[in-house]
């Protein structure tokens, strides 16, 4: 089957809406946030770790999983689900933006892109055929269009940016034509146009005239400022069509989230509360903790006194885990990103009551960070 | 209290003993294998998944808690039962092993001996007292005797094994002296005298003149064959007194641990299951499994097939698990360290079954690995 999108309920404050989105693989909640499982596997987490989380549906990155295993191999297993043992939803990206990011990039033109692999120097060649060649293989349930990702730094020029726009529509037609089951995949469109409000514009036209099951914000998130984020998508989300999943891409902070939810979004993905996790940043409601800092060697409490996850749930306390970054021991990783994860889960079940109950200034108020400033940047990317 | 130790049955065919010690922080049951928390941590797994391997007590190194994050440090935090949270009993050898071993020597006498952390440069004296003041403030439920433990290479001359025998038996009076909380923490002494009868035999007599409540076996696995390992085991535990717990440090296989349970040894540590998964190794009743090798990359079965741990059990396979340790994910460590300490303990479970049903021959064959060679040295050591 392919996927099937409920909504339960409407803010009256805003554009928010709480849903239900069925997979081949289950339901996942909406507004959902999507772990990064880049390379089919959470670095640090067994699938029943990321479970205990309340995480219901992983996103893996095609590049990542094209380059090692091979996308071939992953479906000689059958499918991500099977081959990392992920029993639930499971989205790939289009390998675009790690392409574009990330990558040795080598060439690109209207067919597609080609670049060095990070993991042998070989050149690679990506088009839309081959991104969904790749997501066929892989096997998820939410696949993505291979789009034209340029960065937002202030010399891409305008041009560049319309290219992107008129690029991405081209190959999400030949993404289209070339995905063939759609009961089993459900496949996204992508809109791109930077920070140009026109170009969005033009570019959610462009796409959604395309039927699909669901489309996504993407070219954001990928250097620009959190107030440029912020005005891109309360311009973008209520164009895109009201009955369909709406994925902003690689976004973000806590604050960030609550801004696009009451815009409309309802999936999110990001590698912030693992990546920093894993460097010993420790998201609460009140703000991130550095763990690392000698202030906490002797604190015997736990990142949270009222977190229910298994790190603060079994009293493994902010001294202790100073200590494993201290010693270089894996665990510290491991224990902060579950944490981490289960904070940005718990504040997905508070934006949904908040939604239900319009309980919006009260949900600002039980988490102080919605109204702090932001550590660090924001990144759509790759673990 | 201090421990108590009851032995529930003995063997018809050979000297092994199943029994249960009783601890401040619960039961462990005997022959017992103990994990190596080196530095207050399983590398890579949290106690919970600890406990699932069905471990009951683990070992910290002293060496390594006393450089970091400092022993005074963990009694700040009550002990490392509540520093860790790992709330069954815990071990913590002397600090002596490690520092002949690993640590750059400086100077050795009969006070003690000075060495360069490997933390910080620093110049760190270690003396029996110093050692039990350590251990005091770890705060495990046993506690190791400091030694003089020197390596079994060839060119050690005889006179430098007898005046370790000499040595230990006399910082074992001065810890003895210096550890005065005995009913919090018991203290085991240690026989030394390397592979000579002579001086094992008197480094018997002489430790267990001094009243303790336990008794260990040093000094092996520092380098000799298997064989010798064996010979040294099987004089050497049949003098140690019956009705105290009889420690067996730093081995070993499993080869090797079934031996010394015939010989009458109940409790082991061992680095082997962990450091050994973490480099990709999978135990399994039938031998090792390397899993970076390529002949696994297609391979959908899990390490073992009947193996209950929650690797296996959860159906990750030997070319997944392959595959993230090709992709470098910390995942992999974490998964083959599960199912080595599983395999462990599904070994004491059978041994345990062997002596109370004398199935010593049902256990070789369901245990093919207990009749082939081993595939690397031994090692009495830290994570």
């Amino acid at each position: 089957m392919a996927i099937r999108f409920e909504i339960l309920g409407r803010s009256s404050e805003n554009n928010a809406r709480i849903g239900r989105v069925q997979t081949p693989h289950g339901v996942f909640d909406t507004p959902a946030f999507m772990p990064v499982a880049t390379a089919a596997a959470m670095k640090g987490l067994t699938p029943e770790q990321v479970k205990s989380t309340g995480s219901q549906i992983l996103l893996n990155n095609t590049l990542h999983c094209m380059l090692r295993p091979g996308s071939e191999r992953i479906a000689a297993f059958g499918s991500s689900h099977t081959f990392m043992r992920w029993h639930g939803p499971i989205l790939t990206d289009s390998g675009g933006f790690q392409a574009f990011s990330m990558a040795d990039l080598r060439t690109l033109d209207d067919d597609g892109v080609t670049f060095r692999s990070f993991v042998d120097g070989a050149l690679v060649r990506m088009t839309p055929e081959i991104s969904m060649r790749a997501q066929n293989q892989i096997g998820a349930d939410i696949i993505m269009a291979f789009d034209d990702c340029p960065p937002a730094a202030a010399d891409v020029p305008q041009q560049r940016v319309e290219q992107a726009v008129q690029r991405s529509v081209a190959w999400l037609q030949r993404c289209k034509v070339a995905h063939t089951d759609t009961q089993r995949q459900s496949l996204f469109g992508i809109v791109q146009g930077g920070t140009d409000c026109a170009l969005r514009k033009q570019s959610v036209e462009q796409t959604c005239a395309i039927e699909l099951p669901g489309y996504a914000i993407g070219g954001v998130a990928v250097g620009e400022s959190a107030n440029a984020i912020a005005d891109v998508v309360q311009f973008t989300t209520p164009l895109l069509p009201v009955d369909r999943p709406r994925y902003l891409m690689g976004v973000g902070y806590p604050r960030d989230i609550v801004m696009a939810v009451a815009a409309g979004v309802d999936m999110f993905d990001c590698v912030l509360p693992t990546r920093n996790g894993r460097n010993a940043l420790a998201f609460t409601r009140a703000g991130p903790l550095r763990l690392r800092n000698a202030r906490w060697a002797l604190d015997q409490n736990p990142i949270e006194s009222d977190c229910d996850c298994s790190t603060c749930a079994n009293g493994l306390s902010r001294g202790y885990l100073r200590h494993l970054f201290s010693a270089g021991e894996m665990l510290g990783p491991t224990l902060v990103s579950l944490h981490n994860l289960r904070l940005y889960q718990r504040l997905m079940l508070d934006i949904r009551r908040a939604i239900v109950c319009n309980a919006w200034s009260s949900l600002r108020s039980d988490w102080p960070c919605l109204s702090a400033a932001d550590p660090e940047p924001n990144g759509e990317e790759s673990e």
